[in-house]
């Protein structure tokens, strides 16, 4: 039994605030400040170059990833921090097309993130003629993955909508014609209750910056399963995947396991960080966080549903076709996520009309959730982002 | 004139260290921990998600980029911040071989670091059948330079030797054949007077955490020179290297100039760190930092080789020829380097007999100089080595 008012007590939320962006960026964890001053004076600042092996920083990415494959049912010693999501995506996809070289067809969606997308084709375009990224309607994903297909390559939540795809079913359908999946987890580590190992998932990626709390840009994760570990060829063939990396050999040879998915020199600042955001989820596990997520994201459907008749709900109601997000479509979602902003609710918008609000059991109640849903029935009632001070458009909301 | 004392009053240098280790690790400015802790409680903490347009978090890679770009002769606006070295190397190796399609030769050279190797070997095996990666002696690269030769992938210093290249003999010689040129300066930005744009390089990615202080795993930094930089095509393209991030298009386009070569969310901590490391070279410029750079390497050469008649030295005697190191071979030097390190002098070892000490005039002095060969004369003298404490390997030094 997880007491969410201890764990809402480890992070600062500012005043006055009703955080629901959690999804996008997680809060500041108390403690992170103090650990980062620790690592950079103790560590660095005292040890200097030696903190490589006296401070274990040599071991971060590994250790670290461990904690984050306990979140999404990983195998111990198959989960790695370092780099971005997109660079992870680009080696997950990268040793998954090269393990089926007959194949020339990746499988996405338009509900996938951009920058997936984007990192597939840049992909795809190096590798040459004759492969085809082929992106479809979320819903139309299992339809689609026939014997041409090499690889999936799909975010398990819709970051528009909110809809979780069955990774279950999905990867057990791609298994079934010879396909390998890549799963990013940017929205569900965290948020859902993942099982790489228990649904067969060949690759996993994701960030840490969202649901894990790890601070803006934090480091990404990746995942290979056990059977893969040994034979996946990294792309991106750094030194700290190669098997002897201090011996500085000429030539590359992959490290055994998930160490060759580690590429440069890790980043153990932001490590520290996220080491402080981790120290909050051994309070409480997935099963706990996932059922106080189903229950926060009811709540928030049914309270403004109530009050605000022009939304039009994106996110499935299906509890078990949702993740830990939920998303309305409104066409001046501008204008109007501007207003819920200066009234203290913040949340996103997503182009071209999505109101987007993320819910964290881990620092959002349900005081929070209904008082949210208040303050945007007096935003809706009132009209307020006819105001013209809501309608500029910024860079990021 | 630079008052070296003053910028060595503005590091963390233990009691009693001497530290030539700064071209591996720099050491902890003093004011990083205080905007560390600035940017975690007052940016990411106040500001949340918010903190990309108000704290200007979107920006920093660039403004950033623009400090290191001063110190290593770019224009304005051609040096962006993110990801590892490596990673760096990969971007700028698969946008020059793009733009040289009949080619299929990278050459570079053994006194290259061998992730740059690593990376490349990658690519290549990526980009398929025909591709070489040539790498010949040091001294060789450039009768090597010939028609054949798609991108000369070199690091300015070998960082065993401290040899430097001729970069702009170098460039020049490519240009004539019609080759392309990416330079690594891992160990020369901060450590000579680099001039990207008077030598007309093509590339030019580095680290931070080397000369710079940027702190351990400090993100990396890429140059592209402004006649390529809008039709140089990102291998790695992710949605920050997009012409328009926020509209969430489903296809790459890539920004126009620098910005593409960004891939993911920028590393906000990290360069917090950074910041507060460029801050020093506020103090100073290049031309004097090499200037004493070089007294120093001169000072170490001729103290030590007056104690320590064993060793051979292996960095050029010629100032032109060498960047910020002096190293040494010696058979046993694996084992002397931990009886020097015992004694408090910092250097590192390099396979396979490489004694390797890095000069870094913001907080090193002729005093540490001094000091640190006769320590050297003492652990010589004495053979300290032959302890068998000191003969076990460890796994960074």
């Amino acid at each position: 039994m997880t007491d969410f008012a201890a764990t809402k007590a480890r992070f600062h939320l500012p005043e006055g605030l009703i955080y629901l962006d959690g999804n996008s960026l997680g809060p500041l964890p108390l403690d992170a400040p103090a650990k980062m001053d620790a690592v950079m004076r103790a560590e660095w600042g005292e040890m200097l170059i030696t903190g490589w092996n006296r401070a274990g920083w040599m071991d971060r990415p590994q250790s670290i990833g461990d904690r984050i494959g306990r979140l999404i049912g990983a195998e111990p010693g198959h989960v790695v921090m370092g780099d971005t999501l997109s660079i992870k995506v680009y080696q997950a996809l990268a040793a998954a097309l090269e393990m089926r070289p007959d194949r020339r067809v990746v499988l996405s969606d338009t509900g996938n993130f951009p920058s997936d997308l984007y990192m597939a084709e840049g992909l795809l375009g190096m590798l040459g003629e004759g492969y085809e990224l082929r992106v479809v309607a979320p819903e139309e994903v299992a339809d689609h993955i026939t014997e041409e297909v090499a690889v999936t390559l799909i975010t398990e939540v819709d970051y528009r909508t909110g809809r979780l795809h069955d990774m279950r079913a999905l990867t057990k359908k791609a298994h079934s014609v010879g396909a390998l999946t890549v799963w990013d987890l940017a929205h569900t580590a965290g948020a859902t209750e993942v099982d790489v190992s228990g649904c067969g998932a060949d690759f996993a990626v994701g960030c840490t910056y969202k649901y894990l709390n790890g601070g803006p840009g934090a480091p990404a994760f990746i995942y290979v399963a056990p059977r893969h570990a040994d034979r996946a060829r990294p792309a991106l063939s750094g030194w700290l995947g190669h098997a002897a990396p201090f011996e500085f050999e000429q030539s590359y040879r992959p490290a055994p396991g998930i160490e060759r998915m580690r590429v440069g020199t890790p980043p153990i600042l932001a490590l520290a960080a996220l080491e402080a955001a981790l120290d909050v989820w051994e309070m409480t596990d997935m099963a706990a966080v996932r059922a106080k997520s189903l229950e926060l994201t009811a709540l928030f459907i049914e309270e403004v549903e109530a009050r605000c008749p022009e939304l039009v709900l994106a996110t499935p109601r299906a509890p078990a076709e949702r993740g830990s997000q939920v998303s309305f479509r409104f066409h001046e979602g501008f204008a109007a996520m501007q207003a819920l902003i200066a009234r203290g609710v913040i949340g996103d918008f997503r182009a071209p009309d999505i109101m987007r609000f993320g819910f964290t059991p881990l620092f959002i109640d349900e005081g929070d959730v209904v008082r949210a849903a208040e303050i945007m029935g007096e935003v809706f009632g009132e009209r307020l982002w006819d105001d013209a001070a809501y309608r500029k458009r910024g860079r990021v909301t």
